[in-house]
């Protein structure tokens, strides 16, 4: 069993590919949904005004496991905590595979597990799925795309556009560390470092931040590729507004600071996988930290800085010294295929 | 401008990717959701016990164009197909692209122009989306991955449960088209002929029928990977019931006949992109076929069979000399990346 090999036969639509679905994904994600097999899956819907959410991630990380997780647990993270910031509770998830030919079966099976015990521990059903097989050298290993949806209660809204002046931007713990762990991963520096990816669904934790504040909760996002930069970017722009934070307040794992000095990158760029900045009006930010800081995956959880007066667009870092620099996107990227 | 190529960095969340998807996507899908550049589509749901259809497919077809389509379009009429055969009318779409480093800028803007007129065409949007970029020789030029939602209205139950002995099976056309098409243009075999994949999207059509013939319509399924015999052999297994189709009515082209003859296959194996095969109760048969033959895209429609009484999970093909032989499932594939 540990020889056997994607075959370009088990993406055919024949036996091999019946076999292929029974046998890795049927035994793992197996709901009654996905198990009637049918083109599409038939979803129930609430009644009541709600939202849906729709959101999909493709995901081709390279190496496919690393310290903290794997492109399995990546695919179902990523498109959950994509869901979970636009406050959508996460429900249903569907899963494209795309193998190269001859990948060892028992990799594709452990992938699946981590994507089966991911979807258990965030509480989506995965319902749907595809599967191809493209010949030897046409696909590294194993691609995935990931879409789900959500049901974003009545009368929710979080977006930039409600950014305000005075705004507070939180964040659940320390950054860079999935760019940094999987960078460590690949490149055999030969840095010793107990970093792992911080690769987590967050939707427990969201939803305990939205019951606790509110609609004092303006807008959130899972700070992903171009890490904390990007995402921080993204709101100033989409919300015409300007965003500053604090170098000293913004938490950093003491191995990544000195792996991004040894490197010359910035942890501020990197990727994250578990952390998800929040912007919440002034009078809720003591309640949000210490709602997040009481939840596992926020016990570094920080106040980063906030919504200032300035231009909009624009996003200031205050250095240690308290001199302000502009923290703007960088054309290309530190690492690529970091998801 | 045409030889602009595809970056890693195109892929990393910087400004090349926004430049990306500025230039490349939003002006050709633009639709107020997706300019939004949200983390999840947010979509307005109807209030009345509707479910909702999620279904999704990667595309890695080989080559990218062909006569009658290409990746685009295929990856658009795929999942609106998948949607329209459940019974859904299909809204939104995501697309997930994985893009190799080094791809011309001016073939992915082929591709999306292709996917853009093929939404338009069949009435959905393309709400979110995804891209990421791999490294020259990770993968074959672009690959799609495509997630579809829409509406199933109350009451609607379309299902090889619902199968029962004599319900008449219809096809909207010829089989084999897609397939043989695609494996002409691929394996430049010097046979001349006007054949084209009948990629397109059904869900026109299949509204029609469901307008004509209401619950009498018992099943739908397009007959993609896998062709006419992969669709019936689903049917006979998850229906649990017998079906038998008889030779000399199934549409078959003269030049996928020929081309078959040559190659050894056959063409109730190979793949369609624009067929579907439609169960209904027999007192609904005549009017099921003049429905789709009035259609453009069912002009060669054709009753094929029916389910028989039988040992369940058996399909039959009737010969032009009156036997019966098994058309089961073959164990791989004609021919892989069709689509």
């Amino acid at each position: 069993m540990s020889d056997e090999r994607i075959l370009l036969a088990h993406g055919s639509g024949g036996q091999l590919s019946h076999e292929l679905v029974s046998r890795v994904f049927l035994g793992r994600f197996g709901n009654d949904t996905l198990n009637a097999l049918g083109d599409s899956a038939l979803l129930d819907l609430p009644n009541d005004g709600s939202r849906l959410a729709l959101t999909t991630d493709s995901f081709v990380v390279s190496p496919l496991f690393f310290r903290g997780g794997s492109i399995g647990k990546l695919a179902i993270c990523g498109t959950v905590n994509d869901l979970a910031v636009a406050g959508a509770k996460p429900l249903y998830l569907s899963a494209g595979f795309i193998l190269e030919e001859g990948l060892p079966y028992e990799v594709l099976e452990r992938v699946v597990d981590d994507m089966a015990r991911m979807a258990a521990q965030s509480g989506v059903q995965i319902v749907t799925g595809d599967t191809k097989v493209v010949n030897h050298g046409a696909a590294d290993g194993l691609f995935i795309n990931t879409a789900g949806v959500g049901i974003v209660p009545l009368g929710r809204e979080l977006s930039p556009q409600r950014l305000r002046v005075g705004d507070v931007l939180l964040i659940n713990g320390t950054v860079g560390d999935h760019g940094i762990a999987v960078m460590l991963e690949r490149e055999n520096l030969g840095l010793r470092s107990e970093l792992a990816s911080d690769c987590a669904p967050l939707n427990g934790l969201i939803a305990e931040v939205l019951e606790a504040c509110g609609d004092a909760v303006h807008c959130m996002r899972d700070a992903t590729r171009g890490g904390l930069v990007a995402t921080l970017n993204e709101w100033a722009e989409s919300g015409a507004c300007c965003l500053q934070v604090e170098e000293t307040a913004i938490p950093v794992r003491e191995d990544v600071r000195a792996a991004c000095e040894l490197l010359g990158l910035s942890p501020y760029y990197a990727a994250n996988e578990g952390k998800v900045v929040i912007a919440v009006a002034p009078e809720a930010a003591d309640a949000a930290l210490r709602t997040i800081q009481a939840h596992e995956l926020g016990r570094n959880a920080a106040i980063i800085g906030q919504v200032v007066e300035g231009k909009a667009g624009r996003v200031l870092l205050r250095t240690s010294l308290g001199a302000r620099r502009l923290l703007d996107m960088i054309v290309g990227d530190q690492l690529p295929r970091i998801c």
